[in-house]
């Protein structure tokens, strides 16, 4: 699917290649760790199930002596809830996640904003900015970077208010602050024939935060849980990694796929299919 | 969830209730027609698969016979393909749904305008107006109007590249054609906000020509057979109901709910919960 005049310079190496830790999930993160690097990966993103009884700042010691750099924290956000009991558990939450991101030497917070079934999006969209807004202070005493991820609008009714570039970035500008920006993720994004335009406003003011890779399946199977590798799909991501390159964007390659077919085989063996469909697909 | 302030004046009849065959699917036509006519309904929307077997001419009069008005068919479309051989078949496959509209008496042929795995939707695009503008003479001989269906952008890897209310304008103001029009799905589109502004445009035009109602549940568990009966799930259906009517349209409300749950139930039960549903939700 690859249009030769879209393309971006074929990838030669796994220099900017990160895993996001949910994609090798049947693995401890300890595991996760050790075989990233011995596959010459170079960075990591960290879901927050994947610290579950472990000493976030150990881990952090852990991922830096293999020589893996630590990309992301994920994640954050969920602001939005009908009682304000809820929406402050949200932020204390959000400021804990900070706290680890901190801990573990992750530079950024990826943010799924939230959705409140029931409640209009605009007025979850309310909540999601006063939310960020109450963090703030928290990523300005720890320096981490905080990325709204615009999620696909098959999610929200329940996982975020927020479903397109366009949302973001009015969201980021709303904030107008240095450590909000967004994370781009392919799956979420692919469909929009505003995506360029969007990419453009986000990088031009320097919010261009993270860039997500994996395919969407045609058909789709699981709302959830039915992510394909990089080329299994639909998504043109050389014509997608272009676009975010050639807005500035200059940082890793994340890898994120859930999938119940792929984390029912051996991790081991997916792995190989994730260099492999990433230095050909990407 | 309804708003007071965007609430749409209450429904008190089902004078404008009209009801798609696959929403029963259980029924073979001629049992729909007439239980759908028993319960008072006001229209019916005939889905092909429904006619399979039958003489369109036939079912027609059975249809005027109960005094139940044929609203539209559904549904023509997908005619983006890799292969000029499938486009051709698909423009056939068109016309036979505009004589199959002319034959039962339905004013207007829904389309599902298609996609083509593998292949960008800027191309899809384009081959569906080439499409729409093949059997734009079909559809003036008949006297049938044509209807584009945004899709939820979940659907824009095989089912349609129409993926938003503003995609569906551009597609009408690029054919700029009387006949050529939009069927608004709140399934479809009530996550997008565009909407008010898109809605507008088209009925500004004279281009809104349906409108069809059910709700998305929160979860939703499958992508395409777990949509919800009115009032189950998130969509706020009256404020949607307002937008289009306080831009015009007059026509009839649809229900259109592929559930395999509901067609798991007696229909019987199910259509009574359509017309309570529909009184109380939308």
């Amino acid at each position: 699917m690859t249009e030769t005049a879209d393309a971006a310079e074929p990838l030669s190496d796994l220099s900017r290649l990160c895993i996001h830790t949910i994609t090798t999930k049947p693995w401890p993160i300890e595991e996760a760790i050790e075989k990233y690097a011995a596959a010459g990966v170079a960075g990591i993103t960290v879901w927050r199930d994947a610290l579950k009884d472990r000493d976030a700042a150990d881990i952090g010691e852990t991922i830096r002596n293999t020589g893996l750099k630590t990309v992301s924290l994920c994640r954050g956000g969920f602001f939005p809830a009908r009682t304000e009991r809820e929406r402050r558990f949200a932020i204390d939450d959000n400021r804990l996640a900070i706290e680890q991101a901190a801990s573990i030497g992750a530079p950024l917070v990826v943010l799924v904003c939230g959705a409140a079934p029931g409640q209009s999006l605009e007025v979850s969209r309310g909540q999601i900015l006063d939310g960020i807004a109450a963090v703030l202070p928290d990523a300005e005493a720890a320096g981490v970077k905080l990325a709204i991820e615009p999620l696909h609008p098959m999610y929200a009714a329940e996982r975020s208010a927020i479903n397109t570039m366009a949302q973001a970035n009015a969201a980021c500008e709303a904030l107008n602050h240095p450590l909000v920006g967004i994370a781009v993720d392919v799956y979420h994004v692919w469909w929009d024939d505003q995506l360029e335009t969007q990419v453009r406003r986000a990088a031009d003011r320097d919010r261009l935060f993270a860039f997500h890779v994996c395919d969407w399946l045609s058909p789709t199977t699981d709302l959830l849980n039915d992510r394909g590798l990089m080329g299994e799909g639909v998504i043109d991501l050389p014509r997608l990694r272009r676009l975010v390159e050639s807005a500035g964007f200059r940082g890793f390659h994340e890898v994120e796929i859930f999938s119940e077919r792929w984390w029912a085989m051996d991790q081991d063996h997916f792995l190989k299919q994730i260099a492999a469909a990433y230095l050909r697909h990407c």
